[in-house]
């Protein structure tokens, strides 16, 4: 049994980084920058106005009070998108929309409540100074920044960001493909008939979706009784994804035949039982390029151990840097733990009076899917500690 | 100008729940249930082993210890999935595999590592009580059960909960479909080329990923230049949309244009300007069932009212609960507040030594859409606060 930190470096130190494709930046939300991202010019290209008013001379505007106007003579009108030859001089103004580029000359805007124009002749009730409402090339970006670095996750603010450097494409880290194959003689497909002894496998569809959810393209093989022939084959048709999982096939008996034909294949297996609660019989194998998890069949140490050893794969994989949130919280029941094993207690997020409580899912058991579903994050207790008890202040990792 | 609360009122006053469909399970992640789930049967649906071991009666181990073990006889062998006709009486044992039907007669399991077996005998090194190491028929989930409410949003556990239950299919709410349409002379599509003046229109981009992100169809309908016949086509095409979105066309000048052609299109505008920073110039309308909202050109400004206006219109068509997540920092810079307007100030969280403190973004002006790739999320300075100082603890509304 090894602890989860050096179960994740041994994962980790068989993880490749996949290779980049190019797509385009309107399909790139929830992928992985596999390129650092410069600027080729500043964003705005230009002094623009940041409202709708007149470009003018800031000392022109000097004297100017709501009672005593300046009166400015109009020259031109400047819509967003165009540009004006005109340059202005002592006394003029230009009609500017937001976004158009500050004529010449200008180097201030007036916004346009504070002003009334009359036979383009414009009375301006305020004094701005120099600057004022405008906004000038390169505040946003400038040209040559590292505007988004190599790893960076794609959310909408990066594609808007893409877009407003005239990006069309990006680079972005493949996909991880990942098989997922359930084992067990007493699994049903969902939608099948169920008889006495047998369940429905849910296991590979929550793997399935935990998979999508974090960026990779999971495929299940299907359902494989605890035969070798089968299992032999099915193996081998995993081996040619980026991730294998197998869903069962942990318990100690049937461990020793998965086990037996993954060897066979070639596998490597690099560890067998994890320090974690639920989740202990996990294991852990790589051959070439493929990494294979054997995750137990109980659906919540399934889920936390994709959670805990398979996410982090993929993130690696894709190079994707993560930050998990964690949130502070007042345990609304203690927990007890037997020490030994890190204790994921899956837990419900309350807010109450500008502070969240974390409500236990009545039932921790690993057989109980439903605490997954009842979870919002969960609440680790460390090896060493037996109980947190009710009222103290824990965080509470998130799930989503 | 309107608060916040007033026009998110004014909004879902116009929202209808979209109909249901019904899809795949395996295709569920990420949307929202549009019926209520009862299970049709206990999970378990039999008491079953939870451990590799051997079934016995609990009373028949009573004695056992690790010197001085309990004899019985093995009088079958029991892998998942199977069930035996034979009934467990005093002084038998039958071997049972992880998940396998308890057989009549036993009340518990012995684990396999405190016993040895020897030619169909096995010896018991401990105490068992009844009950102990088995999962009893509906410990998950119990027939009848509501186990699933209409509106949750459908993550990998409810996935997994959904086949659990045997469902292959099930009702989800339709995602609603959104136009968008970029307006503006000075929009250039990304990849074009840039004469003075001129910005790539990065919005339509970002609005379009947002609006996936929340569950929607989305679709650009292109930049339309602000001019009438245009905007009337344009208009005309996205009012067969659940949503239309106008990013641009809300400055003063512009506005009465997108005004009088939405009008002229049907289109009856329910508010103009909404107490918020950024983001004040936004209007909503609607016209039977479709929903209008013109968002500002300036790129966070239309991220962030996307963010406070449109998303909750989708999740009220979806039927979603919103649960959204706040972490508790510490303001690493003041930040001050004209008032009047609820000002959403863009953070990065830092975790250092077990806290967090929320970095506001260099730059919090509207046209800094770096402020929005710098952001995990936001300060919500209320209308009636003018700063918050350095080191006060905030309460941070995260973006994902």
């Amino acid at each position: 049994m090894i602890h989860l930190e050096q179960a994740l470096q041994i994962i980790l130190s068989e993880v490749r980084t996949l290779p980049a494709q190019r797509i385009q930046v309107l399909s790139s939300l929830g992928r992985v920058l596999a390129e650092d991202i410069h600027a080729d010019f500043d964003i705005p290209g230009f002094d623009r106005s940041a409202m709708d008013g007149y470009a003018v001379m800031a000392q022109d505007t000097c004297p100017a009070t709501s009672d005593q106007p300046v009166f400015l003579e109009v020259i031109a009108d400047l819509p967003a998108g165009y540009q004006t030859a005109k340059v202005l001089r002592e006394g003029k103004a230009v009609r500017i929309m937001t976004g158009a580029p500050l004529p010449k000359g200008a180097d201030a805007v007036v916004m346009v409540e504070d002003t009334k124009e009359k036979e383009d002749r414009v009375r301006v009730f305020r004094k701005v100074e120099p600057g004022e409402n405008v906004s000038f090339a390169g505040e946003d970006v400038k040209k040559g920044e590292l505007v988004l670095k190599e790893g960076s996750f794609i959310r909408p603010a990066e594609v808007g960001m893409l877009a407003a450097l005239g990006k069309e494409n990006v680079m972005v880290r493949r996909k991880p493909t990942v098989g997922i194959i359930s084992t067990g003689d007493e699994l049903i497909e969902p939608g099948g008939r169920l008889e006495e002894g047998q369940i429905y496998d849910s296991n590979s569809l929550a793997l399935s979706s935990q998979v999508a959810k974090c960026g990779g393209t999971p495929q299940r093989l299907g359902i494989v009784r605890d035969n070798k022939e089968e299992l032999i084959s099915r193996i081998q048709e995993g081996l040619s994804f980026d991730i294998l999982l197998l869903s069962g096939g942990v318990s100690v008996g049937v461990y020793d035949l998965v086990k037996e034909v993954a060897e066979e294949a070639g596998v490597k297996i690099l560890f067998w039982k994890v320090a974690v609660k639920p989740g202990k019989p996990t294991f852990f194998g790589a051959r070439n390029h493929t990494l294979i998890f054997g995750l137990p069949g109980y659906p919540v140490s399934s889920m936390l151990n994709f959670e805990n050893l398979v996410r982090p794969a993929i993130y690696a994989m894709l190079g994707r840097k993560e930050k998990r949130v964690q949130v502070e919280a007042y345990l609304e029941s203690s927990v007890r733990s037997k020490g030994k094993r890190r204790n994921f207690v899956r837990v419900k997020l309350v807010r109450e009076r500008g502070e969240y409580r974390a409500v236990p899912a009545p039932s921790q058991k690993s057989g109980v899917l439903k605490s997954m579903v009842w979870a919002d994050g969960f609440v680790i207790v460390p090896e060493e500690i037996e109980e947190i008890k009710k009222g103290e202040k824990v965080q509470v990792q998130l799930l989503d």
